[in-house]
C-alpha cells in the first residue's frame, strides 16, 4: 500500500469537525473496525429520501463486499451505482460521569463513502459467498457445502468501493469537570462485550456431531461463562 | 394507543419486501426494538450524498430524542427537518448452516422513517438529557449532576418524529434445504449476547466510593462472569 494510500487526502465529506480528537483517517485503523463486524447500516438516497438499511458485509482490502436476492429493492438500487454511505459501530462501554452532561461512551465507529457495483463472475461471487461465511465465523467457509449455481443464481454480489472513510474512536476514562470532582456521585466505565452462548444444535441434526473447529475456536475466544 | 395506530398503515418506504414473514409494523414490536439498544445509524440526503451517522438515542413515546453539539453539522442538518432514517440492528445469534448459502443471523431490526424538530424549551431539554443518561444505564440521571444552563445551551436537542417503521426480526433454527440433510457438517445457532464487564472506577474517585445501584444492577442482570 502507497504512502497515499495510507493516509489519504481529507474532504468535506468525511473529515470529522467535531472532537477531532477521536478522527482517523489511515486504512489500518478503518479496515480494523471493519474487521472487528459483520452488520453495517448502508445509507442511499431515492429521490431525496433517506434509507438506512443492515446488511452483512465482508471486507476485501479497501472495498466491502455485500450481497442479497436477486429480487431485493435496496441491491438492485445500489447496483446502479449511486453515492451511498456505510457505516459500522462498535460499543465498547459505558463511560458514567458525575453530571449528565459527561456521560458518555466507549465506541468505534467508521462512516464510509463509495459506490457499488455488480459482481457478475460466477466464481468471483462464490468466493465472495465464503468470504461472508468466514465473516460470521472464521473458518467455518471450509466445513460447509460452497454455494452452487441455482444459489449463485439467485444471489447478487457487490462490491462496494470505499472513496473516503473516516474512523471515530472513544477509549479510556470519564473526564469530569474539575467542579464536580467533589460531587460525592461514583464515576468511572463499565466495559462492554459480544459474547456467545452455548452452541444450540440443529433440531435435524445427529445427537452424536461433534462440534465444529470454528464454534469451537469461536466460543473458546469470545464464549460467554454464563 | 388507537387501533389504528397500533396497526399502521403500510406504504413503499417501509414496506419489507423480502423475507415477509419477518417483518411487523406493530409500534409495541418496534418501540421494543429501539426499547433495547442505544445506538442508531441516523441517515439523511445532502445533495444527493448520503450520510449515515451513528447517534445516541432514547424513545419517548412514538418520537426518536436525539442530542449533539450546536456546533455539530449533523444536529444542525437534521434540524432543518429534512428526511431522515434511523436504523437500529440487534445480533441475536449465528446461524451455522451446512451450506454456504443458508447461513445466517438471528436479529431484530428496525428501520424508521421521519423528520426531527429542534426542541427548544429548556425544561424539555434537561429532560431528554436525563432520558439519554437513563438510556445509557437505568436509575443514573437520578445519581449524576442534572446539566446546567451552560450546558444546556451548548447542546442541540432534536425530537424525530417517526413517520413510519418497519421492524425485522428474524430467530429460531437452522433452515437447511432437505437435499444438505445428509452431510456430515455440523449446523446449529450461536446465540450472541452483550455483557458487561467489571466497573473500572475513574482515576480520581475516592477509593473507598461504592458501586452505585444503577452500576450494581447492570451488572446483576448483564453482567459477564469473564
Amino acid at each position: 500500500m502507497s504512502a497515499k494510500a495510507d493516509s489519504p487526502q481529507k474532504n468535506a465529506r468525511h473529515r470529522v469537525e467535531r472532537t477531532k480528537v477521536r478522527a482517523h483517517y489511515d486504512h489500518a485503523t478503518v479496515h480494523a473496525i471493519f474487521d472487528a463486524g459483520m452488520i453495517a447500516h448502508v445509507g442511499f438516497c431515492s429521490v431525496g429520501q433517506p434509507f438506512v438499511i443492515p446488511m452483512l458485509y465482508a471486507r476485501d482490502g479497501h472495498t466491502l463486499v455485500l450481497h442479497g436476492s436477486v429480487a431485493s429493492r435496496l441491491m438492485n438500487q445500489l447496483a446502479t451505482g449511486i453515492a451511498a454511505c456505510v457505516s459500522v459501530t462498535h460499543v465498547d462501554g459505558l463511560v458514567i460521569a458525575r453530571s449528565h452532561f459527561n456521560h458518555s461512551m466507549n465506541y468505534r465507529s467508521v462512516v464510509a463513502f463509495g459506490r457499488a457495483t455488480l459482481v457478475s463472475d460466477v466464481d468471483e461471487k462464490a468466493q465472495a459467498l465464503a468470504r461472508f461465511v468466514d465473516a460470521l465465523i472464521p473458518g467455518r467457509a471450509s466445513e460447509s457445502r460452497p454455494a452452487d449455481r441455482t444459489e449463485l443464481a439467485a444471489t447478487h454480489v457487490l462490491r462496494f468501493a470505499i472513496e473516503d472513510a473516516s474512523a471515530k474512536i472513544r477509549s479510556g476514562d470519564v473526564k469530569d469537570d474539575a467542579a464536580d470532582l467533589g460531587l460525592s456521585h461514583w464515576a468511572g466505565v463499565i466495559p462492554q462485550r459480544t459474547l456467545y452462548g452455548s452452541a444450540e444444535p440443529a433440531h435435524d441434526l445427529a445427537l452424536d456431531a461433534p462440534l465444529p473447529a470454528s464454534v469451537r475456536a469461536l466460543l473458546e475466544n469470545k464464549g460467554a461463562a454464563r
